[in-house]
């Protein structure tokens, strides 16, 4: 069995926005050798997602819009956490969206249907924040 | 380490619908020949959720309405996405939902508790869709 | 290709609860003697997740009462699921939460960013539950 390990650092200007990461983490493979395993990429920061979905703006707007009316970050001192800090709504919003795909391996490529991309999802940004990529397999 | 891959097709004839599709895991799990390992079983399409929970038809309505009500496929003009589309809803039920379930073989069999199913998870259904099953072990 | 296969158990005694497992499956991940791999930690019940987030107990009062918000336990007459049951709402929770989490293991540790902290977290209390810790790797 391979084992291979890489982490990617983004710092995103933005406190909300969403990154297409798929061919980082499709260069991480080639990087890896395996053929046949799992990829693991997830977020190491507990106000971020990873997400596979459509790489469209207007959707991109609709998540965004979507989940600051579902967890509004304001008013901020709506949240017990926002004790000297204001990212309470972007821990709630990274728990919808997830911390992780797994993605499996097959000959080689990203085994994909026809729209999926992986999305580094920022909620609390304008700071340096990593993504780990996993692969294992053969 | 062995890896075995194989795709499911579904046909949904109504726009919403869960199918329970743990027979054909287990199908899938039986021909791959692993005895220990992990199995992956992602939707391969962004407006489609695999997720494990229980086989109630009451909860399924429940899971409906609910979906529904925090994100509503009526009117599909409040979404961007929806320009020659109608399927934003569809996008952000399966964010909530989720893409994939990663499963543990044990002695040959999914590990289960007592009630878990797996559910393929249909929000814009009508036409034909993909799961994929990629099982890694030994 | 190593595995290894642990049950946690619990039985909280509230109808919701968080509880930091960290501890526990780095205790396993010990005893599984794997280097490099993944780690699967997921529910084994229906009404109940694993997570990944912060050990803040303002943030946990926060996820708890933003999930009864979005998917109220009263009136429990609201759901289908609940004839001779209670636990819809728990069914809904835990699906918005998360079932699992999948964790890289790199050279012998669970490889995670400077705050990520394993929850089990709890919505339909009071009995006797399970989490299932399965690692594979070399």
């Amino acid at each position: 069995m391979k084992s291979f390990t890489k982490e990617l650092w983004f710092n995103i200007k933005d406190r909300v926005a969403f990154i297409d990461i798929t061919e980082q983490v499709e260069e991480a493979l080639r990087e890896s050798g395996v053929k046949e395993g799992l990829v693991l990429c997830n977020a190491m920061h507990i106000t971020a997602s990873v997400f596979i979905n459509d790489n469209e703006s207007g959707l991109h707007n609709d998540f965004i819009e979507w989940l600051d009316e579902v967890a509004p970050h304001d008013p901020v001192t709506r949240y017990r956490h926002n004790v000297g800090e204001d990212n309470a709504d972007a821990h709630i919003k990274r728990q919808i969206f997830g911390r992780e795909v797994v993605v499996a391996v097959t000959r080689g490529a990203l085994h994909f249907g026809p729209w999926e991309r992986i999305f580094y999802g920022e909620f609390d940004g304008k700071r340096k924040k990593r993504v780990l990529v996993k692969i294992i397999g053969e």
